[in-house]
């Protein structure tokens, strides 16, 4: 048995651990409840305790076999993992990876933004496996971000690196963004945004639609289920999710140029189609080269987190 | 006297040249004139034969006494150095990094796009002296951008990294640009889309401006002077310029997050009445953060190129 290591994803319903040895193999994963009352303060005693046990029910001494732990914090973490504020989890001030450390007699903790640390798990282990330099984009309930260049995490100066999500593309939108945008690709991009992209086109076209029936009701996956059936007002609203999103590529493509782009989350799941509806957009965006990053979908699923907290510390 | 380093940067018309301490400081610049004839054989040999005969006169030993050669070309480099084409100098599939250097005895040699180069050049002893995360936009006849991160040039995959010109950020543009693309930075924030900018206003509107009389031949320095006197259209123009800029600044902030933002090129000489203009669209278009890049100004000009180029080797 070589050395181990532990990567920690902290949401906002439960903690994901995971136990890998330090070549990439999961050997155990399990959750613990986030316990977010009283400004977050359980949430990190309550994974030390549960790793202690872990590993202590195991046989693995922490000190001498287990590497470090590396953490992934859902909001923006300085690079001295300093959290100024954490919503999520009512994380006011604190640096949770010093704390950690301290809980778990000094053992080496890395963190780094969940989005940010996903990426990197994709880049180890999943759709990114063999690049050094890739850009994940997530599209899930909202929609993240994560640039790696040279095998490290671009967590920016202010920690809005690989903010992907608040990249502003659409002019004509009147709504706003919950970053206090208007525009942003989040707003069209994510489940949500792709449900309310099919509200919209519900409410303003009398086309025919299987959509139709379920009105306010309908989801991300209804778009791309019937999208995918050829239903005709499913596609118009694939093709301004995939015109944004390509759109958002491109812009990618001209600042940081990575070799690949992995995309995950819940919307990913639709798979070639949806990556065919961005790349027709993403090319018609990247004229000026076609020598660029390639297309991909991410592999890890929910497990990026922890695959990507414990490559942190590699 | 301390070990020395040499800047060059290739232009279209000309090549400068600049001999540095290593600590920075400039003690000899010169020009040659760029031979583009029969596919730009001639550049390099040039080069070194100036470089050559140029620090003998010194009494400087190319061997012992200069740490490597800098190289900034005005097109797409690879990075292991190598150029698919050179369209400005008539290069095709040649690496003019091991050429050089095979030219100057085996002398270390490195190279790159000469728009980062220029950036790294701010960097080092320019507008972003004491930064090691910046991005430069230089807003000349085009608009060249160059990634900083960690002190080392972000080339990109594909050398498109920093190509910032290119974003795509008007969706009702009709023209193309020269990349192929429509609606890219270049063709708004550049002095030649400044220009056509107030052209096409001064066609499009009936409104007295100082502009009118010059008609076709409206430069961007007129439009900047005239907005600076207050010019109602001339200030409409750059409002119009400012909204794209700070636009896609925020986009590279949601992406690599810098300390600041270098500008520089001929139309950063408006100074601070620019950084203002771009400012405002710049904050409008980043309300997801109070703390991000500040903008500031390109301070070494038309040498920012063989600063940069020299501190590539170090």
């Amino acid at each position: 048995m070589g050395m181990k290591c532990i990567g920690v994803d902290i949401g906002g319903t439960s903690v994901k651990i995971g136990l890998f040895e330090v070549t990439g193999e999961l050997l155990d994963k399990w959750e613990v409840e986030t316990r977010k009352e009283e400004g977050g303060k359980y949430i990190l005693p309550d994974v030390a305790s549960s790793i202690k046990s872990r590993t202590a029910e195991k046989g693995i001494d922490l000190k001498t076999e287990v590497k470090g732990v590396g953490l992934g914090v859902p909001g923006p973490v300085l690079p001295d993992g300093y959290v100024e504020t954490c919503v999520n989890l009512g994380w006011r001030k604190l640096n949770p990876q010093e704390e950690l450390s301290a809980l778990l007699d000094g053992i080496r903790v890395r963190s780094g933004n969940d989005a940010n640390v996903a990426a990197l798990g994709e880049m180890w282990q999943g759709g990114g496996k063999g690049y050094s330099d890739l850009v994940m984009i997530t599209l899930g309930t909202g929609v993240g971000g994560g640039v790696i260049l040279n095998q490290k995490i671009v967590a920016g100066k202010h920690g809005l690196g690989g903010e992907i999500g608040h990249i502003h593309v659409r002019d004509e939108e009147w709504e706003h963004c919950n970053c206090g945008g208007i525009g942003c690709v989040e707003q069209i991009g994510s489940a949500t945004g792709i449900a309310r992209e099919a509200r919209r086109k519900l409410a303003n076209s009398d086309k025919p639609s299987a959509l139709r029936e379920l009105g306010d009701t309908v989801t991300a996956k209804d778009v791309l289920d019937a999208a995918k059936a050829g239903d005709a007002l499913a596609l118009e609203v694939m093709e301004v999710v995939g015109h944004y999103l390509g759109l958002a590529l491109s812009m990618v493509v001209m600042i940081v140029d990575p070799e690949i782009f992995v995309i995950g989350g819940g919307v990913s799941k639709a798979g070639q189609f949806l990556i065919d509806v961005i790349q027709k957009h993403y090319d018609h965006f990247t004229v000026i080269s076609p020598r660029k990053a390639k297309l991909g979908l991410a592999t890890l699923g929910n497990d990026a987190g922890i695959y990507g907290a414990a490559r942190l510390i590699l």
